[in-house]
């Protein structure tokens, strides 16, 4: 599969790939239809890789740094499927870093 | 913080990154100490993103290709903090993304 | 809400819920659709707790003994919700403990 | 393994175990050294089950239903090994789920 292009999730949450090199890198935008913080939702920068097998079901990673309202860090992994009709469909997990102001509070950073 | 270097985990993974621009971005190679497969392991591109907060407490998030030796993909995001001795330490959590043979199987794929 | 019943998720598995006690406890036996072992898959005993909230949309959380057919142990952690046609809907999260050989190995043995 | 007793993890939180049937079902308590609520800590409840394996080294899980003082619920799953000294060590990991109020909320309520 090659990433690039718009994606959306079931949440509403939009990713666009702007393209993937010949290693696999790839940069683009996240739209996030959902937020834990009460700053405006902005569209936010994000780095990843995938894999470049020819079946069309490589895994891939990316990071998205919300930097523009929010000091967390977002990661998903996943993998591209092809759909019962022909289109391709990305399944992806996720994790959130919030910021927490000390080392004993780190066992609730991450959702 | 500044995730510039050489960072290793408790389990003896290496991890180097090569320099951080001025958005945050960063790439860099990780020497994993563990696998889940039987190829030999080798260093493997990672490219990430952090924030730049002025308190050296900052959120990151990283995608490790595993493309010598693999066809999976692993993501983490952390944060880093001052340990008793001044040195700084990174707290991370991580997903691996296995490649499945389709959705059916989806539901296994991420450790 | 109230437990006690049976309950059927997106990939096809069946949880029955027994009766739920005056604590919240309850146990039940869980029909999972789907496997990582090659055995045949058989009803499995389940033990777990709800909070007992007034309002319908109350957490829980329970253990599944796959004993019958693996070595291995799930927890599921959810909430109830009211759904647009009125119905109850259990929205759920779980981790699979997969046994591995040795204390090296227990990177790899959650799902 | 049995896992009737009390254990400590790294953070300071105990569990008591008071006793395993011969189903590997078990109850106790659970006395948590950190929390996410501003209410005072309590000892809680915990539903659980283990494996029953000859080798020492059986998965389990359980359930917290923390009611005294968080609607949260968390769920722990885990593997008994046998450390350096001899002594039994258990690996866990854990999902907490917190009530949230509507179902477009729900992305957010697992830590």
């Amino acid at each position: 599969c090659d990433l690039t292009g718009w994606w959306e999730n079931d949440l509403g949450s939009k990713m666009h790939v702007l393209e993937v090199d010949s290693e696999g890198n790839f940069s683009g935008e996240y739209h996030t239809a959902v937020s834990s913080t009460d700053k405006p939702i902005q569209p936010s920068p994000l780095v990843g890789s995938q894999h470049l097998d020819k079946d069309g079901q490589c895994t891939f990673g990316f990071t998205v740094n919300w930097k523009k309202f929010s000091d967390s860090t977002a990661v998903f992994v996943g993998q591209c499927f092809s759909g019962d009709n022909g289109n391709e469909v990305l399944q992806t997990s996720w994790l959130l870093r919030e910021k927490v102001d000390s080392l004993p509070s780190d066992w609730k950073a991450t959702r």
